[in-house]
């Protein structure tokens, strides 16, 4: 056995793991956006952590990160398979950096299996490598919904994201938040109208996107740097911080339409995102949940459409905690067929970490258990397996103490790990079919029959 | 972007993935799993993907298996790091084979941070280049508990064990089922009295462990080639064919330490089956799942005590579908500590796949959604979103239909998917504020007033 003080048995850089009390938090969250997701109809799907490279690099440009390829390390008696092992060359894979293209991959694979349109939800790892000097993680659980069309699909699906962003915030209680929704059509739009060149469209449109970050002035100047003249900057400026209620923002995006008849895409635009909201607003999303914010861009460029952000009010330096948008070439892209998708996702392992940090979010208690059954003497065991067992059948999560330690002790352990209830029983309670209950939390003790101890303690956890 | 008819999209060999029928299979089981990990307070943890290759290492042996190193792939952007990525060499890291090692770093890192004993659960993905000719996965989810102390951990943990597994198994109803229990000193110690040589035990309890498999000819002629003396062969044959009930085998055991009293591991070993056994039945575990079998061993070197094998009765082929053990050197392993442990295992991927095929479990719909709301007329969209509303409240899981298509193509949608209502509202429904509900299953349509609507449902559903 190799010697411990050799081996550095951190974490590598970048891939995190919770203790048991962040884990628990993480869990609950998982469960509650899964059964918002569920509720919305979404059908869970997990595609493999690893696929061909190929696959995985279809989209063009990784961006600015690394992907982890496999480097497969044959075992000593199997060196001769080298040559055979098909795992570099053209039999490459690696890690999914994103749950985009490998969902576009699993339409492929199932086409004929699946019904559309496709709504499904995705809560898996994936792989990035992000720069380690950003504090970010290189290992990150996501959490996905998408729903894919054959050719067509309405915008009233873009119209359920913010419906169901509002449930799952709403749920985990995390304050008072804004979805901040606009349409990438209305951008790309005005942008023509006002005679930014085309090819300079999506380089214009990922500078606004920064607005948040780097202000207005850094904004200007990149797009006077773009060749974008001053005066049209000013008029993007100008247009970017149109602002008010929902019903202002639309009706100045309608007159700017009449006054610039020739911009179609404009005009296309603007219908979607009037669409949109009368949909959200038919869903019976709060009026102070949602707003247009002409200047969300998002950053990737395949957005076509509708596009969301979310801001925690209050911890807006937090960043947006649930994006998404509409797409229309990307999920075809492995079978040559039009498939316009529109999806959501929260970057669920930064979101708790910030959450933690900000002091948002608390973590839980680091057992489920809520009772422990302490041993006062070992030959008592088989009562307190017996009552450990029925407390466990009324659904009571219970750890039974097997080391006879001094009570206090016992007592220290349980309250350490945060459970709230010990149960005692000696000989003299055990001769009466009796047990002591103690609440950690209060430091009252009372005497319950055993037949009744079941209902006591789940009436003092409700 | 690059053309689909160049681009392979089917999975890597032996990554697998399931169609959202048989995913949703998946997370019922873990979510049964989970609950009867918590109901005996076990806690979760979830230890990263990727561990530096030294930790993953060193256990030692990687057995058979191919370890999944990671080969970043720079952005053509970030070329110049290359030497910096430090992926390589002494900080090469890889994908975790098993959930055993990482529990072990995992303690190590968190030793005053948590509570001991330790129990925790871990449903992680993990990894391991099996030969592809043997069908087996290379990415598969295994669900483990293990509880680990410090210096001591009582044997009442080792009886635990086939009463999690009774209740998981008995939850997930896959018909009946036998928890083998064995101890490894019972084994050993026997060797021992029979004059095996100390070196060559290991490798004579791995042969017998192939028993199932092999058969007892091919064990005896395994023995002899390992030098044992053929009358020392037919002793070991007879001995691990002892059977009978639990007691009737414990007696047997008994009456054999008395006759070899020389042999202290082998009463050691008889001792703590004893105790064991004794923990099983306090906790109620029936005496029709569980039985002593001599015979099982379990392959890995690390079990020292308590070893635990798990058959579905009648589906014999399959193998353990659930199998585990103490072990008392592995934990400790980074920190020069003697830190006991044991703990049980489902490899679950391969056992869902198998018991799919073999008709044992069914998949489930293809969707969570129970109600599709139809679309009968475009115009009524706003009376269609507000009643998925109100029923999503209730927890009915809906789909809203927004294509408006014939009504027969609808229902076939929603049926295709495993939807067992349609809820069906034209004009003259809305303005009486009815609607049509359909059960899909038996063809029955009834009508029901809006405010009813829900309470209908989950009438039918229950």
């Amino acid at each position: 056995m190799a010697k411990s003080d050799k081996i550095n048995f951190s974490t590598p850089s970048g891939f995190p793991e919770f203790l048991p009390g962040e884990k628990r938090l993480e869990l609950y969250l998982l469960d509650t956006i899964r059964r918002v997701f569920e509720n919305y109809g979404f059908t869970p799907i997990e595609t493999p952590a690893v696929e061909r490279l190929e696959v995985l690099q279809a989209k063009g440009n990784q961006g600015d990160n690394i992907i982890y390829g496999l480097n497969p390390i044959l075992p000593p008696n199997r060196q001769a398979e080298k040559d055979k092992a098909g795992e570099t060359g053209s039999e490459a894979r690696a890690l999914k950096f994103d749950q985009t293209v490998p969902l576009a991959a699993y339409i492929a694979r199932h086409l004929n299996e699946l019904s559309f349109p496709f709504a499904r939800y995705q809560m898996d790892m994936v792989f990035r490598g992000e720069r380690a000097k950003d504090g970010r993680f290189r290992q990150f659980r996501q959490c996905d919904i998408d729903v894919v069309g054959r050719r067509e699909l309405s915008l009233l699906y873009d119209a359920q994201m913010p419906a169901i962003i509002t449930e799952i915030f709403d749920a985990v209680n995390i304050g008072d938040f804004l979805i901040r929704i606009n349409n990438r059509k209305i951008l790309t739009g005005f942008f023509k109208s006002v005679g930014v060149e085309e090819e300079k469209i999506k380089s214009c449109i990922g500078i606004i996107d920064t607005l948040d970050k780097v202000g207005e002035n850094k904004v200007k100047n990149e797009l006077e740097k773009e060749g974008v003249l001053a005066d049209t900057t000013q008029k993007i400026i100008y247009f970017i911080h149109i602002d008010g209620t929902v019903d202002e923002v639309l009706d100045k995006l309608k007159y700017l339409t009449t006054s610039t008849p020739e911009a179609e895409e404009f005009a296309l635009g603007v219908t979607e995102l009037e669409t949109v909201i009368c949909g959200v607003r038919n869903l019976g999303v709060s009026e102070n949940r949602f707003c247009i914010d002409l200047s969300i861009a998002r950053g990737l460029n395949y957005y076509t459409g509708t596009v969301y952000e979310t801001t925690l009010i209050g911890h807006e330096a937090l960043g947006s905690i649930c994006s998404g948008g509409r797409y229309e070439e990307l999920v075809g892209m492995f079978l040559d067929e039009k498939m316009p998708g529109v999806g959501i996702s929260i970057g669920l392992t930064r979101l708790i970490s910030r959450l933690i940090k900000a002091g948002i979010l608390n973590t839980f208690a680091a057992t489920p258990a809520q009772v422990m059954v302490v041993n006062m003497q070992n030959d008592l065991m088989p009562v307190y397996l017996n009552v450990s067992q029925k407390l466990r059948q009324a659904k009571i999560n219970v750890i039974t103490n097997f080391e006879q330690r001094p009570l206090g002790k016992q007592f220290q352990l349980a309250e350490k790990q945060g459970i709230p209830f010990c149960v005692i029983i000696g000989s003299e309670e055990a001769t009466a079919q009796k047990a002591s209950l103690k609440d950690l939390r209060t430091r009252e003790q009372v005497e319950v029959a055993l037949e009744d101890l079941a209902e006591e303690i789940k009436r003092r956890l409700a």
